[in-house]
């Protein structure tokens, strides 16, 4: 079985990845290393060996919004049993609100040439990394799957029009799709996100954090060692058809005031934390988001961590890490 | 008052135009001609003059699919006093489905371009037309605007892509957005769709009427006279922010066994009908829907005509045209 995931040298992939070699599986990661880092994909070649694995790992530098280098990169693979673990999106949402194009390009257009490679190639499962800010502001109600789906971000409109893309795909020709709607995810080895953010500015100065927003954005996060678990879970199902999963802890979030505590607290307890005005980071930011994971729970799993559990074992992970330890 | 229309030579536009006509506003259509047609645009300076009219009927032929193209027919309106009426699309849904970048560009594209030129522009009032396919299959439910979006075509599904890009814009830049979820519209000037298409088949053969699928797909149709009310009806509330409706009469529609009849009694009363199978009349079909509006009678308005009655006027002034009566 190969498994191809694009965004290939990130931060969830590699965790991915990390577990789909434990099982045996081939590997094809795909990435364009804007963000994702090639110390990512020799470390799994390490793992791979270290593992007793004899699979290859292969890799591709592509962007894949580029349908030529898409079709560079797959062009080698000639067999059926494979699997999609689609993964790659910009990340960088503020960027993405300043200027469309990004969101359109390395959100939305990696999908849809995705798609159509797949088309080509008779692949038939796709697995999809989606997001919570398709929902986008529900104030304090809770997230359903069925929930109504208008975000506020390109990122958010970016992801949507991806799952709108693959849902009409499924209908025409995939036959196994799951669609994960994630929540925030920490863990290591963390690339970006506000955990990072705050122990640079910590770095740079150890008596003060400063925090955009008035630190009341209240959000939902999973540890990403427990996200994978769920990921595979609903894989392991091997479900026909079009699937989508809220995936999350079931509790109210936690607050940014909360983990810029956390981080104050483990890497310099005794700075003063500064905050700005308004309850969102930046336009298009949702202030405050939770999941009902009944959908999830219903297949047989559930969340361990809650948020704060998770951003705990997080901070400790990071920490250690830019530590370089 | 500058009223822009996206594919200003179609069915509808050339309707909404003549209203918009009526009460005195200026008018920049803007059509690739792909199936708008020149003479409609032409039919409609002539209807500003015959009612006395001062006001411009401006006319550009671009692809707004191409940047460059939608830059250079905006490029001579300098003034803030303008409402953008977004309505060209891809109409072939089937041909959507074989090729993807039929949707991509003519369905999707056209409204990314579109956004950035307003906010280039600073244009904040925009009215979209949006369709009952964002939601897909839901069977015999009825369809709210709450209802889950999961769209089955790549028409249906770029159509909700360009409603997640107008949503994150409103975030960003727009300050009035109305979003019109049509259903099946009927009228003239009849460009495409099922009436026209059976009686094109009833002028080369009048003895047999061919039928996609078995005729059982059952959809509410609402006639373009009464859809251009609503249309008005929620513009002229003036509403702040982001607002979507669902259009249509609230009933369980008709059949295409009862169109297909219709068309039959009215064109070549002895004839045949010859139905296919399956209640799909393509991959990407949406065998069967009917609307909830609650949302649109509680600010006022209500359909007159059931779907039944809707199809009979259509059929008759249809048949008219074609008869170049």
């Amino acid at each position: 079985m190969l498994n191809i995931i694009t965004g290939g040298a990130g931060f969830v992939s590699f965790n991915l990845a990390k577990c789909l070699l434990d099982r045996g599986d081939e590997l094809l990661l795909i990435d364009n290393l804007s963000r994702g880092r090639l110390e990512y994909v020799e470390a799994l070649v390490d793992y791979a060996r270290t593992i007793g694995n004899s699979q290859k790992v292969l890799f591709e530098k592509a962007d894949i919004s580029d349908v030529a280098q898409l079709k560079f990169a797959l062009s080698s693979i000639d067999r059926d049993d494979v699997e999609v673990w689609h993964l790659c999106a910009n990340s960088d949402i503020p960027a993405g609100v300043e200027d469309a194009s990004v969101d359109l390009r390395d959100t939305f257009l990696v999908t849809y040439n995705l798609l159509n490679e797949m088309k080509a190639k008779g692949w038939k499962k796709l697995h999809f990394s989606s997001t919570s800010a398709v929902y986008g502001d529900h104030g304090v109600e809770y997230l359903t799957e069925e929930s109504r789906t208008e975000p506020i971000s390109n990122y958010g409109a970016m992801k949507l029009a991806s799952e709108a893309a693959i849902r009409a795909a499924c209908e025409a020709f995939l036959d196994q799709v799951n669609v994960f709607r994630f929540p925030n995810v920490v863990g290591v080895p963390a690339t970006h996100g506000v955990i990072l953010d705050f122990i640079h500015k910590l770095k740079k100065d150890s008596t003060v954090l400063h925090v955009l927003g008035n630190g009341t954005q209240c959000k939902a996060y999973l540890h990403v060692s427990e996200l994978i678990e769920a990921m595979l879970w609903i894989r392991d199902k091997d479900f026909k058809g079009y699937h989508v999963y809220n995936i999350g802890p079931e509790d109210l979030g936690v607050t940014v005031k909360n983990i810029a505590e956390a981080v104050r607290d483990y890497v310099s307890p005794s700075a003063h934390i500064a905050f700005g005005s308004g309850n969102r980071g930046w336009v298009g930011d949702v202030p405050r988001f939770s999941y009902k994971v009944d959908k999830l729970s219903q297949i047989g799993w559930t969340a361990k961590y809650s948020s704060t559990d998770a951003i705990r074992r997080a901070v400790n992970e990071i920490s250690t890490q830019e530590n370089g330890q």
